[in-house]
């Protein structure tokens, strides 16, 4: 059974790892976000590629979730003294990823290329694709004006209410060689349990691609990033209330419904389970926490019945 | 008593920390070899002059002389592993002031103004100051071919034999703000006990630098980078050979002696001292192995009587 699995960060990167534990690593593709990358002193930073491929590699630092477990900051603490913006973390081991990242960017190569070769070399064995080689930028606008994603993410801590999302970029990004196929080929499309407002629509921003997989639907399986009103980790509690959605899985269920023909929430959830239906989608409930490996691959296997 | 002097890598930087030790940091200017300079992996490298600051610092790595002490690699083994070029060793806190730098000077900052703030905040009191703010190269003609200095230095461990060398940028390259004016008012110039072909030719090379050493002769003194036939550090014994000099302090006090008026050179090369008179030059003899701070000092005395 192949599956693509559209992701975003830490949610996206742990449902992969239970998913690649089901169904193998080779029929495993990944469609990741790219708008909340940034450049940061000069260096291409991905970071939901780069929580993908961590976890996937096997070296992701277990609790963050993200950057390298026992990385250092050595450079980043002379970036500080010496006056350079300092207020992202960029571990060693990153900063070597993205020295190499950024100089084949520069010379020419597409984001793709480059991150299925550091794949390879990182003996990821699924298909990790960025959404779009093209340059894509999740702005979000709030009551302080409109900030870079990280800017407002890291830098504000994602306090200013979201009054809007954009997706600079778009539309007129092209989808990297290979996602629309992916979408069209799977057997399954799971979006993960990300935040849809800044991991999957920004996938689902590039050219052609919400079009593909609405063309799915009957295909597509949507896990819910919610237990009851809060996220596992991130702000989207705070984003459903900020941009009028319900505060709960029925509300990202609602939200995804075009999308998604079926939607796997929490059994502490499962009082959900008619209104889901009630909306076209199929509801299927599971244990959603991601707590081991076992859990995770229970979750991957729900979405897969 | 004001001193300007010309270096080059780590034994400039360790004669200047014997001069700062004598003087006072506020007499002295250093005017920086850049030829060296490199650009791996999208970061400005520049070595020569970061062997200044690490070592005005303190925090240079005592034997090697070059990079800081208790360093590590984090970045660059990460760089290795994923294809990228990892053949010029770079520590993850050099790493740190090559990004800030890199970011500065591609925003349009000259090296020159980079430098000084880095300087200050790394609380160095001597004023460092590239020989040019322009784009100079050493380039390095061998049987093998033309390379840059750093692919035959490092890449190639100085192992071709050196037909010619050249300046890629010059004549065109400007003194940086302050160059000029620091040959001119200082009461001594001081010609580092670096190689000379490598270290102070591309700072002699740069517009207007040259002319200027050769009007202050009186005031210019050479220290002598070589003890009998052999260089303290480096290549410049197989450089004398291969480019027609006479392997020697006297070999080398004829090369300088247009511009330098005196020449230090060690007490076990006294035989010398005739014919480096003979030259024109004024031989002074002193104990030139900087093997401790009080021999540093010791030297920086020597060459300011």
């Amino acid at each position: 059974v192949r599956v693509t699995l559209l992701a975003g960060g830490v949610g996206g990167a742990r449902f992969a790892l239970g998913l690649l534990d089901v169904v193998g690593a080779a029929a495993v593709t990944i469609v990741g976000n790219v708008g909340d990358d940034v450049e940061l002193l000069g260096l291409h930073v991905s970071p939901d590629l780069d929580t993908c491929l961590y976890t996937l590699a096997g070296v992701v630092h277990p609790e963050q979730g993200w950057g390298v477990e026992g990385d250092t900051r050595e450079a980043l603490g002379v970036v500080g003294r010496l006056g350079g913006a300092d207020w992202f973390i960029l571990g060693d081991r990153d900063i070597g990823l993205h020295l190499v990242r950024t100089e084949r960017l520069r010379r020419g190569e597409p984001l793709s290329r480059v991150m299925a070769d550091v794949a390879a070399r990182m003996g990821v064995g699924a298909r990790l694709l960025p959404a779009t080689d093209d340059r894509l930028r999740t702005r979000v606008l709030t009551d302080d004006g409109e900030l870079g994603f990280q800017e407002w993410f890291v830098g504000r801590r994602a306090a200013p209410p979201v009054r809007r999302l954009r997706f600079a970029g778009t539309p007129g990004a092209r989808p990297a060689p290979g996602v629309l196929q992916a979408i069209a080929d799977a057997d399954r499309v799971v979006l993960a349990p990300s935040n849809p407002f800044i991991s999957l629509d920004p996938i689902l921003a590039v050219d052609g691609v919400r079009a593909a997989v609405q063309a799915r639907r009957a295909d597509v399986v949507a896990v819910s990033p919610l237990i009851g009103p809060r996220a596992v980790k991130g702000p989207l509690g705070e984003m459903l209330d900020a941009l009028g959605h319900e505060r709960s899985p029925l509300g990202v269920a609602r939200y995804l419904a075009p999308l998604a023909g079926r939607f796997v929430l929490d059994q502490a959830d499962a009082g959900h389970a008619d209104r889901i239906r009630a909306l076209g989608v199929e509801p299927v409930t599971a244990a959603a926490l991601m707590r081991d490996a076992a859990a995770r691959r229970r979750l991957a296997e729900a979405a897969l019945t």
